[in-house]
């Protein structure tokens, strides 16, 4: 064996038992999964590095003190504890940090050490377990995974919300959305290569097995080339997106009004949208996806001053979340003008409910009017 | 967050509820950590391209053949099922190849397109949970992880044997030792360097934090040093060591006999062992440990031709296992004729019983008879 090993790229810890949503989740297996990883300090440090990330919720707190004043405030999720801290600093009551994994005991450390012991409480367990003395005027957490959904982290949000949330509560992001735009990129040949060098590799293997082991392997060639496309062109990739990839008008995919959204609004989201392609004569590579979140309090209590953190395509403003790219193999040409009528849906694994698979169907008329053959493309968020 | 990738190194899936050893495993978890790994195609076809450990099988065998002909054979995670059709073209009767993962599917497809249908029973389950119609005469298995016992899977074939291996049958492999030996080796002031700039990148990291975010993470610096320290100086490394880079008499710290082993054996390794350095002038950089095994057959029905798997350091024959390397940091200076007194010490991590927590104590004595300072350092096998 010793093929099995905590530092490869393909082992996919995406094998939690069920959980397609709703049902229920076997909580040993998603810790090991899941929560494990942020038990690391390496990780948190990661986060916290993210100055987009920080300044807009630092900038989202400190220009509505008003929110946090003399208020409590929940925070889910808490990691190293610096939305509970600065919630503390912004003047509230109580803060209740919750912390699945034992991050919390450093948190604990970092309130301590900051003196806010007296207001900030760091509670060390699962969100859906966690009885709080009181209900909270505020919830604050930083739970977007890649692409948004990707880790399922808002459901936890949601049931604090349902079951701590004053009626007239605030949630810190109030609003979220997803967005999707045709791109251009080199990273589809660059990935079409690699596959098809893995399969004259297989054949080379599938040779010598027969030649020198007397055992015919060659009846997993197609098993084998699907996980090899699945690996290289239908998982969507982490990237760093130049605004300049982006070849056509970006659309809005799914919006999420924190304050009232269910777990079932976000279980599936479809969409169909429209995009115009905005360059003359390029590739369209495949999509990108991002998304942004608002802070603009709630309705009756609003923001003074409104806050936006988006990770978007951005030359100086790249965040640790950047764009999810999902490649179209081969690519096809467009031009200025071109309009693309397409659906987006996006599901959880059956295998791992904080996973995605997505589908992207489009069909493309050309500015002469002429209508390419349209196509749909599975994919998979691991 | 957006920190949580299947793609992070430091993704340590260790984290099994328990089971240090004997103690009962939660096998969701267990799956989800460990046998997933081997659902993967690109994983079997890694370890089936290892030409030193499919020789030796393949030899093993057909060379052997007086110990399969007409005889039941049991294959311990058969994975693509190669070891089982080897066997039965080596003239088993039958034979049961029993895969936990849904590998077990693409076995059964190979048997088929070998035609070996009749022979080959691919049953796909833990060899815990497994019922065979009959006692077998031979078992079968490739179990040996990284340093021999990384993974466990011995307990599994320890399981097989005293459950379902006839009084007079035989194990392939037979026997098994773990070696260690004194090495010289760049790495260690490569991961030292690597440990001093994260911990640089570190005060930068709480600098920041607390000019611009106004909050004190320097408490934290403790923790994240020996979270650091742990992952690039205490955690051993994958390497295809160079013969010329051992610097000293290897030793054998275990050995065991495949067909009398009990798990209670193989919990805890402890060993004290001597080695002579035999190059001038040079660094004491750590240790290697690496593995061999044997098939011997059984005393009284004994191999007509022996045949040895070994993944010592070699210039042409290495394998996927490669050596573990545990790194002393700083280096030692040492010289030909110098004596090294050693301890070695490993068990089962207690987050993940298929990990492994290692330690070598070491007292030095040089050849002109000075003693120089011992020392007694940990490692973890993750």
């Amino acid at each position: 064996m010793g093929s099995y090993t905590n530092a490869v790229v393909r082992d996919q810890s995406g094998t939690s038992n069920g959980g397609d949503g709703g049902v229920a989740v076997d909580k040993g297996v998603d810790f090991a999964n899941y929560f494990c990883t942020y038990a690391f300090l390496y990780h948190q440090k990661e986060m916290l590095s993210d100055r987009v990330r920080m300044d807009a919720y630092y900038n989202a707190v400190f220009k509505n003190k008003h929110h946090f004043n003399g208020k409590a405030v929940l925070d889910v999720g808490a990691g190293s504890g610096i939305l509970a801290i600065w919630s503390a600093q912004a003047g509230a009551r109580k803060v209740y940090a919750v912390e699945a994994t034992s991050m919390a005991e450093h948190a604990r450390a970092v309130v301590k050490a900051n003196k806010l012991q007296d207001v900030v409480e760091v509670i060390e367990g699962s969100m859906e377990d966690v009885v709080l003395p009181e209900k909270v005027d505020v919830i604050i957490s930083e739970w977007m995974g890649y692409f948004l959904l990707r880790e399922s982290m808002f459901d936890s949000v949601i049931c604090a919300r349902d079951r701590w949330l004053k009626p007239t509560g605030v949630m810190y992001p109030s609003h979220a959305s997803m967005w999707v735009a045709p791109i251009r990129s080199g990273l589809g040949d660059q990935k079409s290569n690699d596959y098809e060098s893995s399969m004259e590799d297989w054949y080379r293997f599938t040779d010598q097995t027969k030649n020198y082991y007397g055992v015919d392997m060659s009846v997993l060639t197609k098993p084998f080339s699907q996980e090899q496309k699945k690996y290289y062109l239908q998982t969507s990739m982490w990237n760093n997106l130049h605004p300049h990839q982006v070849i056509g008008t970006a659309a809005t995919v799914k919006e999420i009004d924190c304050l009232t959204a269910s777990v079932s609004d976000i279980l599936e989201i479809r969409s169909n949208f429209l995009s115009t392609v905005t360059l003359q004569n390029t590739r369209l590579c495949g999509f990108g996806g991002w998304f942004d979140v608002h802070f603009r309090g709630r309705k009756e209590d609003p923001a003074e001053k409104e806050i936006e953190l988006t990770t978007a395509p951005s030359v100086n403003d790249g965040t640790h979340w950047g764009q999810q790219v999902f490649l179209l193999d081969p690519p096809i040409r467009v031009s200025e003008g071109d309009k693309l009528n397409a659906s987006f849906s996006m599901n959880r694994s059956k295998e791992n409910h904080r996973l995605m698979e997505v589908e992207f169907g489009c069909e493309i008329r050309q500015y002469s009017g002429e209508l390419l053959p349209p196509f749909r493309n599975r994919y998979f968020i691991e």
